[in-house]
């Protein structure tokens, strides 16, 4: 289909068409002047290697967006197949401080909180913020990485559920 | 590790790092008045639904940056488990013309290659592109979409190999 439909009848059809593409899923988290807050997020990825650059895709209508631009620093927490709970509570309505109750914390040179079981954790500054639409696309300079077990299962987002890879 | 190793070790510790983030596997293609071409791509992610956006992340020292930005569309072909040996074919030193005999194409309102039997598929226009160290960030505005069969399989990227989700 084109996109010449009404804005509504187009943002739907990019909803579905979006649900096709598997992402990794992501606890965004930040802690600073502004307070602590985490969000969960699947529009993240790596941009270059020189320097270790992530983008990660902010709502700016959200109610943690102020934080992260405030606070510029964030941690991007992938997500291991048995953060499922924690995936939901971070993606739902929950209060922050009951999010974070669902996990278990450290910190690296940032500040901002590592999941200690992650996936893999990118501890990171944040260089700029580019503005589309409706979301802010945040430049995230890596200060430093913690990877997870060898073993450790991807939690994968597809067609609206989540799945398993090995 | 934090990266403040020389800059070779934190870019092999990085790229280390990202192997444990899956991520859907796309071909992204272009033509126009500067030719043909397509190239396999992971860092490919939504940005907002209003209006449609998605970011394609492209190494400027490649030698397809340059045809993109002269073209300005291109179409973003996400890949389906049948689709393994095509993503190899745009992935490698492989001619363009003999990349494109790999796969069954056809096109839409941008001109850029569509393949048929993508799992979904964007047609886009490029409306900006952000430097950010060796890369170009592309935004693209989606101009309509292809949504494959439903029964179908992703192709996704972990851990250096192929997955396949139903």
């Amino acid at each position: 289909m084109t996109l010449q439909e009404d804005e509504e009848t187009a943002r739907l059809a990019f909803r579905d068409a979006m649900s096709r593409l598997a992402a990794a899923v992501h606890v965004v988290t930040t802690d600073g002047p502004a307070g602590r807050a985490g969000f969960t997020a699947s529009a993240v990825t790596s941009v270059t290697d020189t320097p270790p650059t992530l983008l990660v895709c902010l709502n700016r209508a959200s109610s943690v967006a102020g934080l992260f631009e405030e606070n510029q620093v964030l941690c991007v927490n992938t997500l291991s197949a048995r953060h499922e709970a924690l995936s939901r509570a971070f993606g739902g309505a929950t209060p922050q401080d009951d999010r974070f109750a669902a996990g278990d914390w450290t910190a690296d040179d940032s500040g901002a909180p590592v999941l200690k079981d992650a996936l893999v954790s990118f501890d990171c500054r944040i260089e700029n913020a580019v503005a589309s639409g409706t979301h802010h696309v945040l430049f995230c300079q890596v200060l430093g990485m913690r990877i997870g077990a060898a073993e450790d299962e991807a939690l994968v987002y597809f067609k609206r559920g989540y799945h398993r890879i090995a």
